[in-house]
């Protein structure tokens, strides 16, 4: 069993699986590359998931995830940034674990709006201090920092970076080897200025990491877990998929999937309906097929 | 009982409210003026809901709601066209039929992508095209087509302009007189461009209505009814009342709200809890109120 050789599983996918689990399940899918989540990491401790990283023979082509630092200065935001500084050494040491082709990206979702407050504007004034605070040791690291805009609807509470625009002024004054972008469908798909802003991110080499799941309406109980195998709802993935290939990005493509019932199939039906929904949707319109078929 | 001059209570936020239940609840409430529905105008009849809409007293704020036009062109789309063109009418004879003050004001929400369909870009164009056929009509009967970009967890299914700068940009062609936007905090609030694009609408004299409400998380199983009283939940009302201020609007600001735990209160406790509210959240930044604090 095969898949696109870009394809990466997002370990978020199959959520319930060990990193054991997720590492095997990953290979037995005919898939090259995976995200982890640091959580599953660190149940076994850095040193032994690089080993079991290192074994598997995947890529890795994100670490997730780090941010949430949107708090006041005080004790909890010191908490938050050391966290961070934490997840960029994690980050480094899965990366050099990894299959060669691994990336060091390290994906970052702001936080919301502190609890009891309704600065927004301040709140999205200290992601861009924190993240001139952890630049430098990312750079030192040679780790990149996704920041990634989140659909508005988790504005509130989840992430006050809100679309590809913000994500990308936020960037900017670092490197883009240090400060980058975390591109997902299903937060950007809906934004009328997504199609000049990925352009604007291939020019300013900002694209960390392309990941892709469908959007369908009506959204569940929990609006979190409302993501879906791509082409299974209304995302248009040949426009999005193009604009992000005419930017020369040529990494893994992750799959990230958040919904209830697709954790409670196998890691293994979940993976193979994952790289079917990937050949269908999103496959003809990588550069690649798209110079084959002329 | 006296509310503040310049609030007005949209029908929706009492919604299981006839229309003379709910002219008669917003007159006890003190307030002076209302945003109607069709459905209930309907259900009397346009004459008559005008004749009564005239006992009343009440100023009308706005006309809701036109719009859905995003299918491909056909019956379905001729039957929309044809449903906003009574929509137009209705509003200028409602508007003549209320207190002076009155705006003829038309609100248009655009519909989402046609089932089966991933084109959001040709849904998109196809509100265009609706405007362009619609606007004719409205300046004759001296109507303001009023563009509301809806929150974009609604860009599926409901509206596809989901932003104030792609209502602008739509808007663009028109006499501000014909076509204008809602701005509804509760639609706008996330946007990081929200303030220089309100004064970018200040600038070219298109907001035809300003509407409050807050945002709280989490949502509610039913996103559509996710509103709270403004001042329940994060949303600064002080940077974009001030902002909307800073145009020289200085029309009703209306309260719409959706929300099923506040329709099953009286309509008397719904109004007076709207106009506590709106006084504490929103009338401190009214240029008056700034003015007079100075």
């Amino acid at each position: 069993m095969s898949a696109h050789p870009r394809l990466s599983i997002n370990q978020a996918t199959i959520k319930y699986a060990t990193l054991d689990e997720a590492l095997e399940a990953t290979v037995a899918g005919g898939v090259e590359a995976i995200g982890l989540w640091r959580e599953p990491v660190q149940a076994v401790g850095l040193d032994e998931a690089a080993r079991r990283l290192a074994d598997s023979g995947l890529r890795l082509s994100t670490y997730c995830r780090g941010g949430f630092f949107t708090m006041p200065e005080g004790p909890a935001r010191r908490a938050s940034i050391d966290d961070n500084r934490r997840g960029i050494e994690e980050t480094a040491t899965l990366a050099g674990a990894g299959a060669p082709g691994s990336t060091s990206v390290f994906v970052l979702v702001a936080g919301g709006i502190p609890e009891g407050s309704t600065d927004l504007i301040g709140a999205r004034a200290r992601v861009a201090d924190a993240l001139a605070e952890l630049a430098p040791e990312a750079q030192a690291a040679g780790v990149t920092l996704a920041i990634e805009p989140l659909h508005p609807m988790y504005a509130s509470d989840r992430a006050v970076v809100s679309t590809l625009k913000q994500a990308l002024d936020l960037a900017a004054p670092f490197d883009p080897s240090v400060v980058g972008v975390t591109v997902d469908t299903f937060h950007v798909w809906w934004d009328p200025e997504v199609l000049p802003q990925l352009a604007r991110a291939g020019n300013e080499g900002r694209i960390a990491t392309y990941q892709v799941c469908d959007w369908k309406a009506p959204l569940p109980a929990d609006v979190l877990l409302g993501r879906h195998y791509p082409g299974d709802g209304v995302i248009d993935f040949a426009s999005l998929t193009e604009a992000v290939e005419a930017t020369g990005y040529t990494g893994d493509i992750e799959v990230e999937i958040f919904n209830k019932e697709i954790w409670d199939t196998s890691f293994g039906e979940a993976i193979a309906r994952t790289a079917a929904g990937f050949d269908a949707a999103v496959v003809p319109h990588l550069a690649a097929s798209v110079r084959a078929a002329r």
